[in-house]
């Protein structure tokens, strides 16, 4: 039975049913937005238990935004994803370098993901930057080497990369690192969590 | 323990691990490509259960593709993701409307879905088209009723919105329509899962 709703009360319906599917499942309210973006995007509640955020790292990823940093992202369909609208207002941009011809040649010449060339072409941006990975987790591994060799400080990793190689001892990386970390723990994730997780953060500070 | 790989033979990996840990489960042959790249996409194994097919859906999406039709999905996201030079190579190109200034407006002088305004677009297409609706239950309701009214005949419906407002029920509604289709029956899907079903197919033909 087709329920009869207006395009602009659909998405606020749809939190209030995941609200009510969450039953007595405590979420700390500073991550609470986040979580139920993340369900919201999936239909999968097992973002209920694995998504682990450091201290304060919602605070920090909204503060700097607040101060205009820009995303980096390893996927295009991510950065489809990600709201630019309200991005740019704040000042910031998305940058996606896994498609740049000269990323795609250098890995090959290297042997490597272009994942990790990208995030070295990242560690050159001059302002601060949120990491939202959702593919790649060398782009975690390569995020972390980076910043052991004191040549990366992220604002906040969105560390949500999906899958079976390498893809939990990555998240695990970003977890034990110093970074402020928002972390799907185990093999989900994906890009449309990344852009998730980035739209949550965005809408609390303006929509 | 991160395990050492080289780029290319990631995804070959990824999907041993998949098959293995599908264990006794049975998939039929030739939606077998499919079910795998949706878990692929996802890490997430109920699609080995809730993805349904028509008979012949997969082939009939191969005869299509080869014969050059075009794609058209509900979300940035999802066209960010099909592989467009398969498509391109084989004479196909991926369509969204959702953005589009004028389908933006009439939705909103109509009060109703950028995906409803977004599919009638479509259906004035002169070329076969695969469906492609990860996002919209709106837009599979269209589709049916355009079918209905004669208006669309579908190469293919690659049903997999996601959500918990009328997705459910849209899914069913192309279940039981006369359309070839892959439907992820239930909640879940969403963009990423529709860009992984047309890259399944797409794949088949040539990589």
């Amino acid at each position: 039975m087709l329920e009869n709703i207006k395009p602009m009360d659909i998405e606020k319906r749809s939190f209030e049913i995941i609200t009510a599917l969450l039953g007595d499942k405590k979420l700390a309210p500073e991550n609470e937005l986040v979580i139920k973006r993340a369900i919201h995007t999936t239909a999968d509640f097992d973002y209920a238990d694995n998504l682990v955020f450091s201290d304060g790292a919602v605070q920090k990823g909204l503060a700097a935004l607040r101060s205009g940093c820009d995303i980096v992202t390893d996927t295009q369909m991510a950065k489809a994803g990600i709201n630019k609208t309200i991005l740019a207002k704040l000042g910031g941009q998305v940058h996606c370098f896994m498609s740049d011809e000269d990323v795609a040649q250098e890995a090959k010449q290297r042997g490597v993901t272009r994942a990790i060339v990208s995030m070295e072409r990242a560690a050159s941006l001059e302002k601060p930057c949120i990491f939202a990975i959702g593919n790649a987790p060398t782009a975690l591994i390569q995020i972390h080497k980076l910043m052991n060799a004191g040549k990366l400080q992220p604002a906040l990793v969105i560390g949500v990369p999906v899958g079976f190689v390498n893809v939990i001892e990555s998240k695990e990386l970003i977890i034990q690192s110093s970074a402020p970390y928002i972390v799907a723990r185990g093999r989900k994730g994906g890009s449309n969590v990344a852009a998730a997780i980035c739209n949550a953060l965005l809408y609390q500070i303006t929509r």
